[in-house]
């Protein structure tokens, strides 16, 4: 059994480790922070979780690291670099932001618009993307947890890249769910204009970006990546549009997937086209694809909170803390 | 034509009268304010008038209502109060906010939360429910424009009360979309809260009971008012439910709706349930019944930016400046 | 460990018995029927449960109970009725459908219009709503599993009728999910028309009415309950409107569902207004309550599929057979 | 005046007609037929029209052309083929399926899975997309009306194809409302599995590919068109992807767009990213565009029942009978 602490337990990738850890057989929440929320009942935030957790939202200044065995960060951008080079003991870190996922400051300041700081502990992290680190995960102490549209992404166009199936750019037209924008109201998750409605944002300029170029070699074949907010609660649904350096069947791309992935439990190849209807609530990314006259599409799809934040953090605990892969994650997706 | 001047504008209630007043044939938008946006293009802000409208928001300071025939009040609730008494010029005014519905100061601070300013203005205002007021409202030059919820509950209970049909209490189910909490984001209206849900808020407290307590005699037949939020953004579905103080066929509901407002072009008796489809973006309220071993449902439904607000308003000022009451507000529904 | 198997598999009912059996420690599901799909693999009309089970749906014709601990009926109305008296074997049943929860022939045929048979078969199942019919649950071999409104709504009031709280007739105003109509394409869950509004369905006449008026006695105080179609998929949210008999403060209205079901886990009391967000997915009804000037109002939550179905019809097994009541069901709800 | 005549008035396509010609200067409606409704009143089937229409839909068999000026056909594929060869008098003729849009047999077969009958009144028919074709089609009497995606991705691409501007394939990912499947319920439209998700369907195959085809010429530049069923009701959301053959600023980029479309009334270029919400119920096309390192994004969005279908029908009737184009057209969309 493993002592668990949240940092920033009120967002939703916060809240959606709070849903997760309450059904993890080794793991014991034992400290939740909130900015918003410090002094309330957990269940009074979330109500969902009534019966469930007695606790209160406590605030960052209680944070104790050696009464921790695994500190789970879930805090805006720009946060957790700060907490970082101030932390005692040396409990697990798991950082669901993206303060630890490029390391590069200009490249990071070109992106997230706010100064890199903590550079010296950027190296400390590795990047917990376990179908294609697992192995540094586990031998880490310090993971900078992928965003929700990267680990799409990365997990559709990996298989491509290294077998360098692709010829010339690859266009990504991923759509989020309105929970990837976080718990705190804003505009573009206004229900009056989010709940009938399509729009692109951040054009050629999300921050995922820079995580997706640190994995796949694109100096010969670039990748064009546009987001799009859309009508549903949760849910990434990345589309991945390119020719072919090859000819290739159906049947091809199936294998080649199911070379790099038909032992990952958490991605499943899917013989029809995915739907973020079939993954929701779950750790599961769905991947399928079509092929036509030397053109593929690759689909992808996640639940943004599960595998694309807490589901993804959990699942590299489990690898660091040396528990099953799968340990309270294993449960079917909801649906309808 | 009529010179017309919208002080809030870029809410939703003023940008419901902007698109109601382009088509107008005898109105003229000559102003239009809005503190969040002023120097701004409308057009930036609501990109639907996009080649309708040229014109910028301006601010509140820049008002002349002496170069104004009708200025249209959109502002939140506490704000039309603080203005009216310094406008010189008489210019009809029609405030689509509570300020100058209730009147009485204790009621008024009771329901929300405000200190009533501007006591000796209250007088001049009339409540503007054509189908009740209609020849109070011609001789007006300033009106109270009723609120959503009690434009529709007005109209459903109106001819029951007048007709003494009712025994004991009236409970009232009322639901509303979302644009009726307005433009700027808030938790209620946040789309990973409120896109698949639907939650009571204000239990007995909502700021229309009092308007409706006004028109209708409730000494006998007490109204109990409970409001709901809505997975859905235009529309108000209000349930009334009563014993009957007569027995009653649904043919004899009927005709009692029908005595009211044959002649009300805005009102129409649904022969089946009424449907928020059915009158989304209109002017329309939509009337249906049931009623069984001595008991009666009545349904109302209408269009919380329409008939509930801001087409409401334009039927006031048409029957104020002697238009056609139906001018610029004839058109149909839309739907799907 | 129990076999279990499932007449009606693909329906929305079957399908989270599938969901939630999947996880059951001590369920093994050995025979899965559908009409529609016999022949096809579970997980191609239910992507979300690929990789989790390699079953196919089977025929009707294949049953064999004596093969089975525990045999669901998750069937349309009416068919039920035609399969128990064939039965041999002796498995627990547990039926969805409302075919055992009436008796009486005049009345089923009223609200289902569909004539009763299998008349003599009915006194063997007892109501399985385990917070009101526990012992008889534990005794019994054969379910009629409650509908989704009447748990709603009998959970909500069965204190206040024991207690004969209630003046007067109680008016309950129930809002249903999509998902509530069943997986068949229907014009009333026809997203152009659904998803966008709210609309009242079968007044005065829905099906479940009659299982409430068993349990309620109603002779002085009458129930009228409507239903309403609401765009949400999962939930049940029902508004129980009524005058209190004698004076209560919301703490002795608080004290009294305490009374009555401190004990139970599936039964929340929640001190703020309930939401179908926070019940989503799990076997929890959520209750809550406003009251002021004589008036009480009761609001009941829960997931129609879930407590509302199928996580009623596990919870009903577990007591039969003698498991933890809430093995399998102990999750939270998820949210956002 | 024109008398018109509407076959299939009770589908969205034909119903969306309705709802347009209520309201024009120019048109009567002087016949509806219905296969489903025959018989029922307009209002019946579609009671937003309640007040509006007192007409009832007949039956195909009462159709008589001669008494028709104009004869909409808003009929399922492979209707209008069937019918137009027997038709009698010479009403204008303007067909809203995919019947006339082809021409060559193969091709018409091969995406529409329906044999081609009546090849020799392909020719009379003439493309309706009156941004490209306006000459020919006031010239015409019988007139194809574009898919809702070829006018959309049409009006996207047209500039750049005419001008060269694209170096290699162009990637569309189209994004449909439920309202585009029509108005009968279907599993794609059922709410459960529509309204919380998004999913592709008919992989490279969508019937609205080869009307494409016919006005872009792909011989170097092919294009890849995939089709999404997304959560809103209305609207047309297409996003197109390529490599530039040219280097272009954005200004560059809108000043092709000016040049094609300045003068084109339901054309609007917008500063920022499209927004399904601000073309609903409007006959307008807004296309905005992004472009960095040598790529262009294109994005047009449209409502697929008016610009997408009756609209864009209208407008080919306004130039066809001589009216102003944007007769009954020129409102604004509605928002929010």
């Amino acid at each position: 059994m493993v002592k668990v602490g949240i940092a920033g337990g009120s967002g939703y990738g916060g809240a959606e480790l709070l849903h997760i850890l309450i059904r993890h057989p080794e793991a014991e929440i034992s400290w939740i922070s909130s900015h918003r929320h410090s002094g309330k009942l957990v269940s009074a935030v979330y109500p969902s979780l009534l019966g469930f957790l007695d606790s209160s939202f406590t605030s960052l200044e209680t944070l104790s690291p050696s009464d921790l065995d695994v500190l789970f960060l879930a805090l805006p951008h720009g946060e957790a670099m700060n907490i970082v080079p101030q932390l005692d003991g040396d409990p697990v870190i798991i950082d669901l932001s993206g303060d630890f996922r490029i390391g590069d400051p200009d490249i990071f300041e070109q992106y997230y618009k706010l100064p890199l700081s903590a550079p010296e502990h950027q190296k400390d992290f590795v990047y917990g993307l376990p179908e294609i680190n697992r192995s540094q995960i586990r031998a880490a102490k310090r993971i900078a947890n992928p965003g929700c549209f990267a680990t799409a992404t990365l997990l559709a166009l990996y298989p491509l890249y290294e077998e360098k199936w692709i010829k010339g750019p690859v266009f990504v037209d991923a759509k989020t769910g309105s929970s990837g924008g976080g718990s705190s109201p804003s505009p573009g998750a206004h229900h009056p204009r989010r709940s009938n409605s399509l729009f692109p944002y951040r054009p050629f300029s999300h921050q995922h970006v820079p995580e997706i170029l640190q994995i796949l070699d694109t100096s010969e074949r670039p990748l064009v990546f546009q987001t799009y907010s859309a009508p549903f609660i949760r849910g990434i649904f990345a589309s991945h549009y390119m020719a072919l350096s090859r000819e290739a069947t159906s049947e091809q791309v199936r294998d080649l997937y199911q070379k790099y992935y038909s032992s990952e439990y958490f991605v499943r190849w899917v013989p029809e086209c995915p739907d973020v209807n079939y993954v929701r609530h779950s750790n599961f990314v769905d991947i399928g694809a079509a092929t036509q006259d030397g053109f593929l599409i690759v689909w992808s799809v996640l639940d943004n909170l599960q595998k694309g934040a807490a589901g993804q953090a959990v699942q590299n605990m489990n690898l660091i803390c040396g528990f099953s892969e799968t340990m309270g994650l294993g449960f079917p997706p909801t649906y309808p």
